[in-house]
C-alpha cells in the first residue's frame, strides 16, 4: 500500500472537514491557508476561526503555510478543496511542473467557471496532469455533519482503482465509510447534474407544485441522470490498459455518490440552487435573483455547460434541457414545466 | 374503449380523493358509505364531513348507498379503497359470486392484516377474481394534494394493459396525469416495501444518524427494492398469453410508482411508519411504541411478510431483513444498523 504526504489546498468548510477527517486518523497534513492570521489562530485555539468552529484539531499534525508552492512541494497527494470559483487564481502562480508526479484528489464540486470544464481537463491542459493521476472525492457529505461526527460515506473515484483504495485509506475515521469506484468522469458529472436538478426542484416549488409532483420529478431526474452518465462513461473512459476495467463494470447509479447525492441536494431546503430556482419559479429574472441572493447558484452555469456538452454525446435529458432554456433562453418557467410534466413517468 | 359503471368502496380520505377525481371528470360514481348520516351530510353540504373537507362534489354525479351489495351490483368497475385493516370485514357479507365479471381496481396499500397477502390473492381465493380482471392504482399521491388540486401522477397497473388504459381514462382530470404499466405484482410489493424502508428511516433518525446517512440509506433502499421487484416479476408473471408481454418489458424502477413513492414516503416527516421507527430507534419496545401511538404502522407487519415471502424468491434484501430482525427478533436497533452500514455503497 502506498502512503502519502498529504497536502490540503484551501480552508473553507469542506477543506476544514477533510483536514479534520485525515488528522482524526492520526495522519499529518500540509495545509495551505492563505491568511496567516487564520494559521496563528488555529495554532492557538485548535479550530478554524471562519469555518466549522466545532471541529477541533490535533495541531501537532498540522503543517500550515500561507504559500501554496511550499505546500505543493512538500506533498505528493494534493487535495484540491478551494471553491471552484477561486481555484484558477490559487493555482496560476504555481511552477508549471509543480504537479508532475503528484496525485491529485479533487474535492471541488462543479466546473471551472468561465471555462466550463472539469478540474481534470484544466489540470491536464495547464499542468500536464494525466487522468491516471487524478482522483475525486464526493459525498453525499455536508461538512457540518463531519464536524458533528455523524456517519458519512465518501466515494473515492479514479481510473486507477488500486491507488484510489490507498487514497481512501487516508480518510478512514470512525464516522467515515469509504467507497471506491472507477467512474472518475461520471461521478464528477453527477455532481454537476445534481445542481441543475436541485435548481429545477426550486423552480417547481416556486411554481407551486406540491410534494407528490416533487417526488415524481426527482425520481425521473435520477433516471435521466443515469442515462446521461452511461453515455459519458461510454464516450470517455479510454485510457489504455485501464479502459477495459472501467468499461466492464456496470455502474450502480443508485449508489450513494449518484442517487444519494442527488437526493440530499434536491431535498435540502437550504441549498443555494434550490433557493435560486424558487425565485425563478416565482417570476424573478435571472439577474434579479442573482442580485437578491448576491451570488450565483452553481446549477445556473452548469445547465449551460451540460446543454452544450450533451450536443456531443446525445443524451436524452429533457428535464436538464428545459431548465437550461428557462435560465438562458427566457422560456417561461410555467411553460417549461408543462413540457417537463409530459415526459415524467 | 370500454366505459365503466364505477363503484367506490370506502369513504376515508383516499376514497374521497379518488371519488373527487372521477367526478371532476364529469363521470358518475356509485359510492358505498357505511354511515347514512355521512351520506345525508354530503348530499346537503357537498363535502365529506370526516375526511378531506376541502374537496367539494357535484352531488348530481353521486349515487351513495350504505349497503355494499347494492353498490357492487350497480357497478362493473369496483374501486377498493377501504383501509386494508377493514377490507375483509366489508367484503365478508357479499354474495360469493358478486365479483364475477367485475373489474377490480385496488386502491389498498399494503397487505391484508393477519393473512399477509395482497388483495388479488385474497379476492382470487374468496371470490374467484382472476388476476386478469385485477388492477391497482398507486401514487405517489397524498390525498391532501388531490383536494388542493396539485398536479399528481397516478399509475394504473394490470396485466391486461389495454383495460388498464381504459380504467386510467376514468381518472383524467386537469390535476392528474396517468401512467399505465403491466407490473401488477411489482407495484403492489413496492408499496409494501416502501413502508418498511420508511420505518427504517425512522429508526435511523431515532438512532441519531444525520442527513448524509439518510440519503445513502434511501438510495441503497431504492436499489435493494429494485432487485427484489425484479425477482418478484420473474417468479410471478405467468398468466397465459399476457405473460410474454409483461416479461419482455424491463421495468423502469426509477419511475414514479417505484422510486417516487419510496421518496415521498421516506422523506415525509408525518408518515406513521417513520414516527413508529423513530420510537424504536430511541429505545421503545414495539409494544410500547404501539401503545404510545395507539396504532400499528404498516411497515411493522410488512417487514415480517416480506421476510417470509423472500424465503421463496431469494432476493438480496439485507436492509429489509435487518428491519424485520429489529422489530420481530429483538435485535438491538444500533446493532442492526451497524450491519446495515456495512452493506451501503
Amino acid at each position: 500500500m502506498q502512503s502519502f504526504k498529504i497536502g490540503v489546498i484551501g480552508n473553507g468548510s469542506w477543506a476544514t472537514a477533510l483536514t479534520k477527517i485525515i488528522t482524526d486518523g492520526g495522519r499529518p497534513v500540509n495545509w495551505w491557508i492563505r491568511n496567516t492570521a487564520s494559521i496563528d489562530y488555529i495554532k492557538r485555539r485548535r479550530h478554524n476561526p471562519n469555518y466549522l468552529h466545532s471541529a477541533s484539531f490535533d495541531v501537532s499534525l498540522l503543517n500550515m503555510h500561507h504559500d501554496v508552492q511550499t505546500i505543493v512541494d512538500a506533498s505528493d497527494l494534493l487535495v484540491m478543496a478551494v471553491p471552484s470559483a477561486y481555484i484558477e487564481e490559487v493555482l496560476q502562480n504555481l511552477r508549471k511542473d509543480s504537479l508532475k508526479e503528484k496525485k491529485i484528489l479533487s474535492a471541488i464540486k462543479g466546473l471551472i467557471p468561465g471555462k466550463d470544464v472539469l478540474l481534470n481537463e484544466y489540470l491536464d491542459k495547464n499542468f500536464g496532469v494525466p487522468l491516471l493521476n487524478y482522483f475525486a472525492v464526493l459525498g453525499p457529505c455536508h461538512a457540518e455533519e463531519v464536524a458533528a461526527e455523524k456517519l458519512s460515506y465518501l466515494t473515492f473515484s479514479g481510473i486507477d482503482t488500486d491507488t484510489a483504495e490507498d487514497i481512501a485509506a487516508c480518510f478512514k475515521a470512525p464516522y467515515i465509510n469509504t467507497i471506491v469506484n472507477p467512474d472518475i468522469l461520471g461521478v464528477q458529472y453527477a455532481a454537476v447534474m445534481k445542481n441543475i436538478y436541485a435548481l429545477g426542484a426550486g423552480i417547481a416549488h416556486g411554481l407551486d407544485y406540491g410534494d407528490n409532483f416533487l417526488s415524481v420529478y426527482i425520481a425521473n431526474a435520477a433516471d435521466e441522470m443515469a442515462g446521461f452518465l452511461r453515455k459519458v462513461g461510454v464516450k470517455h473512459i479510454v485510457v489504455g490498459e485501464h479502459e477495459k476495467d472501467a468499461k466492464k463494470k456496470d455502474m450502480n447509479y443508485a449508489a450513494s455518490v449518484y442517487l444519494g447525492d442527488l437526493l440530499v441536494t434536491c431535498y435540502s431546503l437550504y441549498s443555494r440552487n434550490r433557493t435560486f430556482g424558487n425565485m425563478i419559479g416565482k417570476g424573478y429574472t435571472v439577474k434579479a435573483a442573482q442580485l437578491e441572493m448576491n451570488m450565483v447558484a452553481e446549477g445556473y452555469y452548469a445547465s449551460r455547460c451540460i446543454y452544450n456538452f450533451n450536443k456531443n454525446i446525445g443524451g436524452d435529458i429533457p428535464i436538464a434541457e428545459t431548465i437550461y432554456k428557462i435560465l438562458w433562453e427566457r422560456q417561461l418557467p410555467a411553460e417549461g414545466f408543462e413540457e417537463v410534466e409530459e415526459v415524467l413517468v
